[in-house]
């Protein structure tokens, strides 16, 4: 079995839990692959792992069985863009506190390892938002597991957002921008801006606006195979659009398309998690000190 | 073809309409048949109109083509309570302003019912409510096209509702009430509550909470096909429960079960009908006054 | 010195600190009386205690020193109500958790007694909010320290209720009802139907709609010296009206009059207490799990 | 009696209305004076004014009775920040739509200069929000009448703003900005994100966190009297601030103090308008298409 290791940054002192994780993979025969980012952390933490390889290439990736995304919610955007179209099943495995997407604790990595070594886990596949545009725009990696965010520049005044779907106008918005989450981002920004929780299960997109002039304008829930189009208007020449946590500038005319990728996000899924528990601990609902 | 008319109060000013309206449907061969409530609207305007039966039995509406509901939207979903599994499709005429769901307009009335004989239409399936608890709550008619609500009483101090997903527990809900809503009712109490805009093609149901005690607790999105289960608790030990607008209450013990209706609301849809208009022009998308 | 306790309901395990708390009194030489619902849970509980009075009349209110508040913030509420305008200040000690009133801890009393009588201490005044009508109601006690609410009743569908400001009219909302809040009561009911937070030492009401049906319509924010007047209208003959957590009806034509009382909720407040600090830890400020 | 007449942009259609403005001002033996940017207008649109002198210095502003400006609310914005602390009396005539600072109609301009003349009108004193920090920012310009904010530049993730009340900790917000809005501002950009309205006699400001991480946090009201004080922190070294529609960065290290400012806008209210009205106009309250 191959497993990559991925992450962009974690504390110092979680560096004896990696060791802890190789060691026990190794154990099980697994072969060790690393990402170049990880494996810098490796070398700036000196961390004491017997062996592994580096990934050199894409074709490496796509004979990786699993990929480890250690860090947070934040890391684990990051590995869903580093394996793209390839769907290698993610773990998320967090270095801190519990998140929405990295779910296992330092404490439950052993248990992780021998239940995906028996098999004893499911696959979870969540939708994620693809834009396109004339021209390229984000490198290529044109899709996030969160959210694709349209948004007015620094100084610039309010912008208008012109909406369609299917082919068919909905709204101009007005205001400083305008969200559209998957059921994954449903729990980040768009909830922010007063858009509903999506349970992970439900085929949606939400279009969340920022800010909105019209009091009236409201967060609209949408099948996910439905084709959006936005044309952006406003004083300014450009405009701010963001897939996750990368951001692009497009130009006034540009005309964004977006919609459902062709390809998923594979999240590994344990037998005791259980999104609702996530839920109710990450948003404090069963603690309610106003009481 | 046979068409039912059901309506349980109009303006009297709009009886000229509903008297060509019937001229309109007998020069087409139409047989009219009316029901009780609206038979009594027509005695009282003194309507003249020549020749109709009253619907005497269920097996009746059963031989119906459609239904027309004279009124607004609240003759709509008294319409959709009246065919109930029967599943007759409706054509909704308003007799004011525009509704989300009564959208023939009285000058529309000649061309909606040439389109009808022509079979120029489309039927729209809106999923419906339903609830289930050990005793017959309802008088049987135990669905609605808009929304489930459960709320405390007159003078009673906030309630606790125990919410239950296909089994899993999602939380204990503390304030006024919670409502349960379809995409059609999403335009109605929910959004009043903080909940989102759901497309009628969109397979969901949305939870509200009204006022919640904690404020982190936000409206959340499931599919259709979820089976939600309901415990309420509270000093007072009657609670109500509302269906679109018919109401009751129940105990402090009973354990309500939610789940979409087997059977669904027909609506008839003229070819120049849109969704998205009638959104923006029910909520003055277009119309920021506080530019 | 005269001090009057006062409690409506507090858990049988707190016994102890009552007992210990009168001990610190008698042995500051202070005179112990008790209310009638607080004498009767000293029974219940088999408190023991050396020596007290009961109070047995308003006069004997007028003489005390100080009341003691034991139990939260709506025992706080009640004490509030027992002492009206003869501005009694109070001194709350929570029997539970913290409350945004009550805020002396267990473990603060002996403390708090010490400050007390060595004059170590402010007196915040509190604006109640009064209401008025035609005909009495709420038993002349017709005022309250957090909020004045009015509401539909049951099953009944929105109310209508036309809002005057000084005599100019305002707004007719409609929805489920309408709060006025004192800035002490920005932090209940009104915030969880959206409205904003506000400092004690603001001299302002707030008006927050109960889920309105104008999606346009917000809090809004007034200088307490206003003088307020509602008519309620609706299909049901009957409205509710509330004043903290009493409630009563009231009919269709009733004019409701609402201003600031002209006497004031007096707060004892301890050098360490700050209301940013409760702010704080009540709604979980610093207690982000989102992150 | 000195007028001087101000303006940024308006609609060449809009010509003829100034030009009997002038003629009807000179009619009432007024001195006419115009701003540079005004003058610059009426020779591009080559509008026909008999006599009007140019302003050359501060001193001459100091020599006008009254001030018109003449657009909408945002060239009311840029005449408050133009007189600053000589306080002229400010007539706001709009060229366009009703404005909630620009309220005097072309059909309703000759009116409003007999009511003038006549001294037929009250002042009405708007409090300003000012900001200081260790070096000048907004050219000394350090004042605005609708909001000071404090937001996240361009692609940066959310900012940090720490927040003390007369030198008491508050709270440290984690999103995308702060709103610090005056009773005036409090219908602009602090409405768009939850906070609540603001009547024009309430000494308050209002601080409403824009997108705020924590969904506890909620928009507060403060005594217009209070001093606030901010400290930000994030990822990116410059953050944005803005007074009104005018906007610079800030270094991560600056203190921002934020006050009402020692001097007022005022404003000329004519007998039949009432804020009540405009706010009903202005958000549509009276004209609910829901229904």
């Amino acid at each position: 079995m191959n497993i990559a290791i991925h992450g962009i940054g974690f504390p110092e002192e979680f560096t004896p839990h990696i060791e802890k994780l190789t060691k026990a993979l190794t154990a099980h025969g697994v072969n060790i692959f690393v990402t170049d980012t990880f494996s810098k952390l490796l070398k700036k933490y000196q961390a004491n792992i017997d062996s592994y390889s580096k990934i050199q290439s894409k074709a490496m990736i796509a004979d990786m069985d699993f990929i480890f995304s250690i860090g947070g919610d934040g890391t684990l955007l990051d590995t869903v863009c580093y394996v793209g179209k390839l769907e290698t099943p993610i773990v998320g495995i967090n270095s801190g506190r519990l998140g929405f997407l990295a779910t296992v604790a330092k404490e439950e990595i052993d248990e992780a390892i021998a239940l995906l070594i028996n098999g004893d886990y499911t696959v979870e596949n969540r939708v994620l938002v693809a834009v396109d545009t004339d021209k390229q725009v984000f490198n290529g990696l044109n899709f996030g597991l969160n959210e694709f965010t349209i948004h007015k520049r620094d100084t610039s005044s309010m912008i208008t957002i012109h909406t369609y779907i299917d082919g068919e106008y909905l709204n101009s918005y007005w205001g400083d921008g305008l969200i559209i989450a998957t059921p994954t981002g449903s729990t980040g920004y768009s909830l922010s801006c007063g858009g509903p929780l999506i349970t992970p299960d439900a085929r949606n997109f939400v279009i969340t606006p920022v800010s909105p002039h019209n009091l009236n304008v409201r967060p609209i829930i949408l099948p996910d195979d439905a084709a959006l189009c936005f044309k952006v208007e406003g004083r300014g020449e450009k405009f701010l659009v963001s897939l996750d946590s990368r951001s692009t500038t497009i130009d006034s005319g540009d005309e964004l398309r977006v919609r459902k990728a062709n390809f998923v996000a594979k999240l590994v899924k344990f037998p005791k998690y259980n999104f609702f528990d996530t839920l109710r601990h990450k948003l404090n609902w069963g603690f309610d000190m106003r009481n």
